[in-house]
């Protein structure tokens, strides 16, 4: 966390309900861009390529930077990273909205998954390929997970508790009612961690890029969580780091859910309650 | 709508609830790729510029397309479109997933908008600028709405019936339970349409599509209702149609009131039974 007060923004409100209406000042999760940047170091120097711009809320920053940079196949392993820091004095409006991301050499950075500066808004998380056959390609190309045989079976109940076990951790969403959370957990329902933004994606990502940079990736042994919908990107996001399991309080795409199948996860929505649905993958779930 | 089938999709569904399980088929919203070009004419000839990649719900594909360009400032007049069509021939799987718009003379094409090819997920509208200062910059040219005062002040029993008439015309969400929803209505409360899609900003440019293509632009006199939450780019797409007042059901986000607030925009949000609450322009609101 870099910090409760750039999460959220306090803002006066005229409140109606029954007949009546009262001003009151109101908590809102903080929307903003930030600019992701690789600096690699070139005769002697480091040269600045600006990779994409996210509208996120702040915090977690630099998770959502390795996380990105990791889960859009720019960046293979933490080893290349030789730093991530605010790119501050440049702009002081923007100084904690540009993200440096310093790499030891250019030589395993795939900037072929980088095609341009583009901006993705706190809802996206696909940007980067430039057809729609390129899309496809891209998702062709991964391998399905292969069944881990280690793997438990999880049972209806551990399954229906994860959803609950993060809302209660949604510090964010607790005074401003408006952001999306994903939730890390082990095979046994255990949680490990939580993240938010008003970006399913983005909240993946910090996520993805927080055990990045603790050397935990491959997540084979764990199940991710999300608040929202299963939309292509949480399912392409989750492949990246082998999430074998996914579950989401919401309703999955057609898409996400072809892409379980042919990835190989388990993908789990409507998840609210003590019901869920199955869409992909039950072999990973006991039942009778 | 360009067929109900392509809407959505029957999947085989294993169903947890109450210590069992059933098989059972269910429907699920498509998500799939849309990639929007212009055609213009040169030379005697027609070239073709791909100006993006939409991750959307298929259906009312043309008024995504009208709108997407409209509310992204890439076109300013339907006069300018002189057909939109699929691109079919090119690639079969792909048929209904390439729109042709095709323009009478690229003079009044804002070129400039369309910095290239990019993807846009189901949650994404602002992609296209390059910088963080180019979005800042982008959006601190637009000219705040003047203040309409033939503009009825809106009464609270009005507003708060609004979620309801556009819940009870999701078609889609009936049988999906996974779609976002835009409705625009008339000042007085009247339903005028509602579009659905798995992308909030879909649906909303769908709606500012549909009426442009029947010349009904600029909506001041109008009521944008979204089902979800409200974030910079819904405030960013109805300023572009000078709608003046947004209703949200969810949250909005912190820079969605700022430029709200630039805009002279009416912002409501948690728009939930009888109680909702204004965050900007409230002088378009009856109260005591």
């Amino acid at each position: 966390m870099v910090g409760v007060n750039r999460e959220s923004s306090m803002h006066t409100v005229l409140g109606f309900g029954k007949g009546a209406s009262r001003e009151f000042t109101d908590r809102v999760a903080v929307e903003e861009p930030v600019e992701i940047r690789i600096l690699y170091p070139e005769n002697g120097e480091y040269t600045s390529v600006a990779v994409t711009t996210l509208m996120r809320t702040p915090g977690d920053d630099f998770e959502l930077a390795a996380g990105f940079l990791y889960t859009e196949g720019i960046v293979d392993s933490y080893d290349l990273i030789a730093d991530i820091n605010y790119c501050v004095g440049e702009n002081a409006s923007q100084e904690f909205n540009i993200i440096n991301v310093t790499v030891t050499s250019t030589e395993d950075v795939h900037f072929h998954n980088v095609d341009r500066n583009f901006y993705v808004s706190s809802g996206c998380g696909v940007c980067g390929t430039k057809t729609i056959e390129g899309l496809r390609a891209k998702y062709e190309r991964v391998a399905p997970l292969e069944f881990d045989e280690t793997y438990p079976a999880l049972g209806q109940e551990l399954i229906s508790a994860l959803p609950n076990k993060v809302r209660e951790m949604q510090s964010l969403f607790n005074v401003t009612g408006g952001v999306h959370a994903a939730g890390l957990f082990d095979a046994q329902g255990t949680l490990i961690e939580v993240r938010e933004d008003v970006g399913r994606h983005n909240a993946v990502d910090k996520i993805i890029g927080s055990q990045l940079r603790r050397y935990k990736l491959p997540l084979q042994h764990n199940i991710l969580v999300v608040s929202s919908r299963a939309s292509y990107d949480i399912v392409q996001k989750a492949k990246s780091a082998l999430v074998p399991v996914i579950v989401a309080v919401g309703a999955p795409s057609s898409l996400a859910i072809d892409l379980s199948q042919q990835y190989g996860l388990t993908l789990i929505g409507f998840a609210r309650g003590d019901s869920f649905n199955v869409y992909s993958g039950h072999q990973r779930i006991r039942y009778t």
